[in-house]
């Protein structure tokens, strides 16, 4: 098909991510065609193809992961009755600012109840479980939700990093012992780290968070900070140790080997969520555009025909016959588009994708082609004959290599401190605060407030894997420390 | 792990389908634990596991299906302002009875616009299109969304069938020109025939709807209907020639070669919706319980150690011996609960598993083993040197028999009438009627009226591949006929 020559060159990204980290990401989205933030209601964005396949891709790994962990899928409804809203008091104290209600329907106008549309799905699943789970022979009881939730947020929007609706998978397990909950918890714990640190290769820490910072209704809630690279933390997946708090309040009872009726011991997990990808393309990404793991690229190899006068047909074929050693293995797209290759290069860069081959009549004369890797812009020049082998052995590599350089050495970015100057000299250095605290209990909540007003930063919490360092006094009130913290600045 | 014995044992259904249709579902939906109607909003229900895992397989296949064919995915906000609604006049009059609308949001009250729980997304996704479609070159733009949408439906809610809310699959494609807008319906509904007939065993046939039966905005609306086997249809995907219906009010353009700028020309479909699996079920299903095609089954192979006494380990040996055969190729699982061997085939076969393979003691010593075909019941007795090619071949074969076993002859449930009171007697007698009307035009309304209330049936529309039998006049008014309609009762 003939096709009028485009007039207006594409550009890549005009800003660096290490000068401007947030204009960056906006031409990031906003060229690479991730996300359109024009949609004409608040908070609400589209998210475009290439976001859409990688984003599924993920969900998909997640799923199969799940699954493989003896979880099993479910399909709930969006719209939670009022009513059970109110009965967990936590949970309805911490969603409720952010709850959009439908109040009117068809021409009949007012529904009787207000329904809320899920920002979550505890109160409204848990009612089911009450029903299904009858004995132990029940437990323990693991599943998952593949589904978007709604929160009226008041922070401004950030494309796959905050909105008003979002899609995650969520998982919600029973048991019979608080023990075999504990477990759950850290099943989850590695779950996410196999797929966000393995997967996406983004380098993550767990935290058991303060009282004052946990999941409305939840005993304890165990967070997964990742690293952003500039001392700045960002949070994802989190998951949730709730005891008994909802399985009371909603029934959730079965009868033990003993003959006797108990309540359940429940756990909750939001492992997938659009900031997962948000955090991906954030931290991997560099001033050419998207950098993805190989399996996560919409296209994983790009065959650039560098077309001459004459020698159209020639280099059109050989672009044929390398697209189809490759076609059965990988996503393989050949660019027959009339751009110039300049163009080429710059927008296939700009997408991300892992592997571009180029072949020109020189190239054909040679028998060779040349081949550039994405993450490090290396250029191999490679015999035909080889290419297949040298391309899969660049592939068996790209995301093992990308981990390897991105995944930041945590202990260089954390500072141990004793006093509060030295806290914000390390806070301002771009530095992760490490140090005593009297406890992460609601009691020091009031020692908190002040490191978030005197030091700039958060406290994370205690982290889940050993603690290495010990403090013998509180940072801010001086009292002995009854836990190690971390501080830190957060998105 | 030691179980205590169930003491309640697993009962089949106990209504025949044939007997009644509507007892015989609402136990096959209860028992093999497909859904739970107990969710406590009105007209939303709980989709269980069995059930997810099959319809997530579905449109699977649907999304790979239609990327094939060029569609890209698009992730699109749920929520459209009242506003955008307004734009398409018949849209908004189709759609306004059924909306849900969010009002409030947090505690700030009421928002300043409504939001409408999108009901389908035309008027969410061509602002969007407006947006991103610049030129001939951008074209054709071939788009869909996996999503949930809210309706708020009067007619009483059945399981898959009908409820307010429901996961379906809509394409919104763009071209140049109607005929290549024509084209597409066209490749639609072989997708449909794709994906109905062949993977999903259900036979069906397409017509053009009637005008006064169409999608509220379109030109034409093209839509499979499910031949029921008992002379009832069922509505199931259907196909939208839009023209420039949506195009003139949401400005979608484009530069066209000669450098002018002209609406485009669209279409949209809905592929994939939880009534193609309540067809699905409802029609191959029988008074065992489910069947299922093969690669549908969330479980293909049943494996049912039969346990004596002093031979358990021998016997549960050989089960996972069997179980390594297949678990590469196939999903499996040994069933070592304590329930009896009978309620364990009565079990399975409620869920539809394809195939079950018995091992006790005696086959051990014979080097055999039972394997049982769901769809007919057939046994085989097999050597276990043969057993993984055997059983091979009857996986092959498996969905292939199930469709020659159902699709029904189409044209042997078909009665062409010239006088209404044989097209009454016809519709008594479970055919679907073929007759003259004088047209499906709005002016032919009051003749497909009548056919409503003294027929008893329902006008379906011009049927879209080739029509055979032509009559001179209207089986109503006696008009000269425009064309040939068919009549049928609809669930």
């Amino acid at each position: 098909m003939a096709k009028k020559k485009k007039e207006v060159p594409i550009v890549g990204i005009t800003v660096s991510k290490e000068d401007d980290f947030s204009g960056w990401y906006s031409e990031l989205i906003n060229k690479a065609e991730l996300a359109d933030i024009r949609y004409n209601v608040k908070g609400f964005i589209v998210y475009r193809e290439w976001a859409t396949i990688t984003i599924r891709r993920m969900y998909k790994k997640y799923e199969d992961l799940l699954e493989k962990k003896g979880h099993l899928p479910l399909t709930m409804p969006s719209l939670i009755p009022e009513s059970n809203f109110l009965l967990e008091a936590d949970h309805v104290e911490g969603f409720a600012p952010e709850v959009f209600w439908v109040t009117e329907a068809g021409s009949s106008g007012h529904l009787s109840e207000r329904l809320a549309l899920r920002p979550t799905s505890e109160t409204a699943l848990y009612q089911m479980y009450s029903l299904w789970i009858r004995s132990y022979n029940d437990l323990p009881f693991k599943r998952y939700l593949s589904c978007q939730v709604w929160r009226y947020e008041g922070k401004a929007t950030r494309p796959f990093f905050r909105g008003r609706e979002f899609h995650w998978i969520e998982s919600h397990n029973v048991f019979a012992t608080m023990e075999e909950a504990m477990e759950q918890v850290k099943e989850d714990m590695e779950t996410t780290y196999q797929m966000l640190q393995e997967e996406c290769c983004i380098p993550i820490i767990f935290f058991q968070r303060p009282e004052w910072d946990k999941f409305a209704g939840a005993v304890h809630t165990y967070a997964a900070d990742a690293l952003m690279g500039s001392g700045k933390v960002l949070q994802l997946p989190s998951t949730h140790l709730l005891g008994q708090n909802f399985a009371k309040p909603f029934n959730v009872k079965f009868i033990d080997k003993d003959g006797k009726e108990k309540y359940g011991y429940q756990t909750c997990y939001g492992p997938a969520q659009s900031r997962n990808y948000g955090a991906m393309i954030a931290f991997l990404g560099d001033d050419k555009g998207l950098v993805l793991p190989f399996d996560l690229a919409p296209i994983q190899i790009i065959i650039i025909p560098i077309i001459f006068k004459g020698k159209e047909q020639l280099v059109l074929e050989k672009a044929k016959e390398i697209y189809n050693i490759f076609k059965e293995k990988y996503t393989v797209k050949v660019d027959e588009s009339d751009e110039s290759v300049g163009n080429k290069f710059y927008l296939w860069e700009l997408k991300g994708v892992p592997i571009r081959i180029e072949v020109g009549p020189k190239d054909i004369e040679n028998q060779q082609v040349v081949v550039v890797r994405r993450y490090d812009g290396k250029k191999f020049n490679i015999k035909e004959q080889d290419l297949e082998k040298k391309v899969d052995n660049i592939v068996e590599n790209y995301t093992k290599e990308i981990k390897e350089r991105s995944l930041i050495d945590f202990e260089s970015q954390i500072e141990c401190v004793y006093e509060k100057d030295a806290a914000v000299e390390a806070i301002n250095n771009g530095k992760i605060v490490c140090c005593g605290f009297c406890s992460i209990d609601m009691d020091a909540y009031h020692c908190a407030e002040v490191v978030e007003k005197e030091i700039g930063g958060e406290v994370r919490g205690k982290r889940v894997n050993e603690e290495k360092n010990e403090f013998a006094t509180c940072l801010i009130c001086g009292k002995p420390a009854e836990c190690t913290v971390y501080i830190a600045k957060s998105y």
